[in-house]
């Protein structure tokens, strides 16, 4: 087993590891930009090491600074939580170079999944149904003759790169040329594929060992988005009947032995919700944000399963080990302000109560006296409850939204209030358009920007949909 | 279903019974002192009305002032919580004449097991297994023939009360002189069973509806403790058998049987080390401290049990639906200074960071910015942690207390961390005497103490015991 595991990380998802290594008694080191001198991952970890400026780019993305890190501080695994640099597959040959542990799939494989026409290729013999897809996007003609082939609506997905950003919908050529008006397709690969009007998110947990060993842990059910970023996710989906789920589970493993999988994983899915049919999405070769809640409905630790697995260790359990008990909900609460538009709403806490009391699992990288720096992500807390039923969950986190009080910032807690409170919701009848149909929540037109400020917003942030993008031009 | 109930306490019991409330629909009803007019409990609930000053005999004491603000509330019923008026039978008759429901057993009950005299005699015919006893002691003489009846060594106790305080043990007729010296035998009903030299101390968790049917949920070790306060319990205890878990928790059955016990209660049993026999000790007819170790390792809500049982709902499930699942234990928090022969420590909390992540349960009634007031008991927090097996829920209970962090106050934090890093601990090799014999904790002699001084003392807080009475007089 690892003696010290360097954490290129922050938040949250650094303070979840730090607690896994100390589990395991394993050593810790947070490496930190100027603004986390003070955070809470490097106020628990064992060692710490700074990284460069605030800015993610010269700290947190900067791959020599976090191997030096792990040099000076004689590490021997990297974990690299999610975002920043856990799905770079370069960085992961590095860090094996200089002879450490990824702790992460082979780079190989972050490199076939990051790829999203590499592993679109890579499925197709298995016959994982996939969306009808286009070749990556040249240029403007070549496109509009994609989207016909493929069959409006289309969905422009950049080839690379996970997590929800960056897709466009378009419903015919009209949405379409506007659309490639604003985009950059020679900065950014894209394509498309055909767009499924109703459906659910759908993933998958898969753990792989490096012996060829590969189960599933169930779904996890993460409609509810806005902006193609997950607010609340459960498990499991109350959409899936216990053959689907067999079968979904099936196909996620299917999908990620054709790429020869290691370690944990998420294989994600849409259903349609038009005729019950699964399409594969894509493989993200990480932890996810949501893990949380396949650990409370299995009992089985993810982050403690990917060291054990990166140390060498093969699988203790067989599918058939794998009990799911009860349903559990996540919510995950950002520093945002829902009167102006959902804009990250950095600042420092002067108030901080945390939900406690049974069948509460709190996570946070934040505490009180602390600042959320405006340099990253807005995800300050994320709330997982477990009830023997879906609706005990829902009750329980209705009670623990109402206990975590946080002043200093605005958050997302009245939004996550809403949901819960939802007929739609409550009865599971949901789908990814339910926050911006059925909630009516979407971005508002900031009436001062000029189309020029748009597209260097978009081409910024990477993050904008179809419809955000006619209200801010009309 | 209740409407409204009326919290009849502070601190993690309010808050613990607030949040099963809130998780039923039931609106909730804090009453507070005056030094706890912003505690976290007045802050969680629906509404709170103040009953009087802060010492606890003008407020959480205060019968008159309950019921009134009962009825000036419009609550229809009152859950005592532990500790002040849960285990007074008198005023579980005056709620229940102002026609409202006690969230507990019946008056009668709570009277017959609350005097340890009468609970024995109504054990006898069930054959319950008893340390040998006397009559209540009338005087010095009457008691020192009956020291030598029973046989020494024996524990003096008082007939009624629980929670371990007011207990003295004497190995001989010097010892027991002494004690005589300084207790009060007109103002106290004392008895005295033999005294088991090596045990642990097991209690059993029961559940009974109104109409005839109960359970037992497993047993829990709380052989950890300092002056006969539980510090760190444990569920299921490493000393048990299958037999003998079937066994304990069939003599509880037959105990609560003995009272028609209804609703939850909890049945204490001493075991001998040397025999491996278990003794009865007392039935506590009220949710315990230590329940959620219970909740964790059987999945059951007690505070929502007990509810539903006083709103006359029947049992849903029979002893074989109970099943087991992990190893739970709990960390007692105190805001008490170890270099200060653990004297309470209140004060302003000036920082304040709870321990989260997978598996960790934290119940307070605190948070940053509060005071803890000098008024009432010294817990401060219960954290929960939950592993596969007791090795595990050892570790994550380890990184869970040094991410707590509290300042402002002195806590027992520290002598947590050192009783799960002991070799005996870690082995399960526990009794009742580990805190003071291998862990070397007991009171010091505070110097400047006169035999009259002292007298004040024990009469006063009435909970010291044999070996610190020796130390305080010499």
């Amino acid at each position: 087993m690892f003696k010290r595991i360097l954490i290129a990380n922050r938040g949250e998802i650094a303070v979840r590891i730090i607690r896994a290594c100390q589990e395991l008694d394993i050593e810790t080191v947070a490496v930190y930009s100027e603004a986390d001198a003070n955070a809470l991952h490097v106020q628990l970890a064992d060692l710490s090491y700074p990284i460069g400026p605030s800015d993610a780019s010269e700290s947190y993305l900067n791959m020599e600074a976090i191997l030096r890190a792990a040099r000076e501080t004689g590490a021997d695994a990297i974990h690299p939580g999610y975002g920043f640099l856990s799905e770079n597959a370069d960085f992961a040959d590095m860090v094996t170079k200089a002879g450490l542990t990824w702790i992460g799939p082979l780079a190989v494989t972050i490199r076939q999944v990051g790829d999203k026409d590499v592993a679109r290729a890579a499925m197709e013999p298995s016959g994982i149904p996939m969306a009808k897809g286009s070749e990556p996007l040249t240029d403007y003609e070549m496109a509009m003759e994609s989207a016909k082939e493929v069959g409006y609506p289309v969905i422009l997905k950049p080839v690379s790169g996970g997590g929800g950003k960056g897709m466009f919908v378009a419903h015919n050529a009209k949405e379409l040329t506007d659309i490639l008006n604003v985009v950059d397709l020679e900065k950014t690969k894209f394509y498309f594929e055909h767009y499924i009007e109703r459906s659910r998110h759908i993933e998958v947990q898969i753990v792989a060992d490096n012996y060829g060993s590969i189960i599933h842990l169930g779904e996890r059910e993460c409609s509810l988005q806005r902006r193609n970023q997950k607010l609340l996710e459960e498990s499991p989906s109350i959409a899936l009947t216990d053959a689907m789920r067999e079968e979904v589970g099936l196909l996620a493993i299917k999908a990620a032995k054709s790429v020869h999988y290691t370690n944990i994983g998420t294989v994600e899915f849409l259903l349609d919700l038009s005729n019950n049919q699964f399409y594969f999405m894509e493989i993200n070769p990480r932890i996810q944000v949501e893990h949380g809640i396949t650990e409370a409905v299995t009992g089985i630790d993810l982050v403690r399963t990917q060291i054990r697995i990166a140390a060498g260790e093969p699988l203790e359990i067989s599918q058939k080990d794998v009990v799911f008990r009860g349903h559990a909900i996540e919510c995950r609460i950002n520093a945002e302000d829902p009167d102006k538009n959902f804009m990250p709403s950095p600042g420092k806490i002067t108030k901080w109560h945390e939900p406690g009391g049974p069948r509460v699992r709190f996570d946070s990288g934040f505490t009180s006296d602390l600042s959320i720096e405006p340099y990253y992500d807005s995800l300050i807390a994320k709330i997982i409850t477990r009830g023997r039923t879906r609706g005990d969950a829902i009750k329980i986190m209705a009670r623990a939204l109402k206990e975590f009080q946080v002043e200093g910032v605005k958050t997302t807690i009245a939004l996550h209030q809403r949901i819960l409170e939802d007929d739609f919701f409550r009865t599971g009848n949901i789908d990814t358009q339910f926050v911006k149909n059925r909630l009516q929540v979407y971005e508002t037109t900031p009436s001062r920007r000029s189309l020029k400020e748009l597209k260097t917003f978009a081409t910024k942030i990477n993050e904008i949909n179809y419809e955000n993008l006619l209200n801010l031009i009309n």
